[in-house]
């Protein structure tokens, strides 16, 4: 399978970014993650993600949603709550979330790929 | 040197999302990262950025302006356009850009790192 970029939606649209540096601890870790990503897909105003994460170093996670009222809805998910205090007392030493508005957006496709 | 996500800025600000696939061709790129990273750091709107790639895979840089109107100015510097064109022509296989503005963030930093 080819890796893509998320592609450009059609704006406004609404993206969280979240940086991150993690902990050694990994106890959970990936399971939860899993169960995020099948749980934000049940979210119908829900676009995509995708993440990179330079080994050692900072992770960047970006959510894409339709809109605001999409965003809260999974925020306020009780599961993915849960999620997100366990990620403060074992899984990252800091992190920043930036909540945006998309205003414009074009993506580039190698012709020759 | 501790890493650190680039911290949450006093809302509104304006954020861009470049996410990334490259090519296997090296030539110039780091020398044309380190010239932009030192002329994008004149712009006086500049706040930061930061950059996350998985080995292989898909590569996110995430860079903070105060405002559209000093973004607007780093995408019209001359340098900038030429490297966005080489950039196009030998450095990645696709690429998603989108461009937003930050309504609300907020940072966590572990109290017993």
């Amino acid at each position: 399978m080819t890796i893509q970029p998320v592609q450009a939606f059609e704006p406004p649209y609404v993206i969280s970014v979240f940086t991150s540096v993690r902990t050694a601890e990994d106890g959970g870790y990936p399971e939860t993650l899993e169960r995020m990503t099948e749980l934000v897909s049940g979210n119908p105003g829900f676009l995509g993600y995708e993440s990179a994460r330079t080994p050692g170093g900072l992770g960047i996670t970006v959510a894409y949603f339709r809109d605001h009222e999409s965003l809260a809805l999974w925020r306020k998910d009780m599961e993915h709550q849960a999620a997100m205090k366990q990620g403060r007392a074992d899984w990252y030493e800091s992190y920043t979330l930036h909540i945006a508005t998309v205003e414009r957006s074009h993506g580039f496709v190698r012709e020759d790929g």
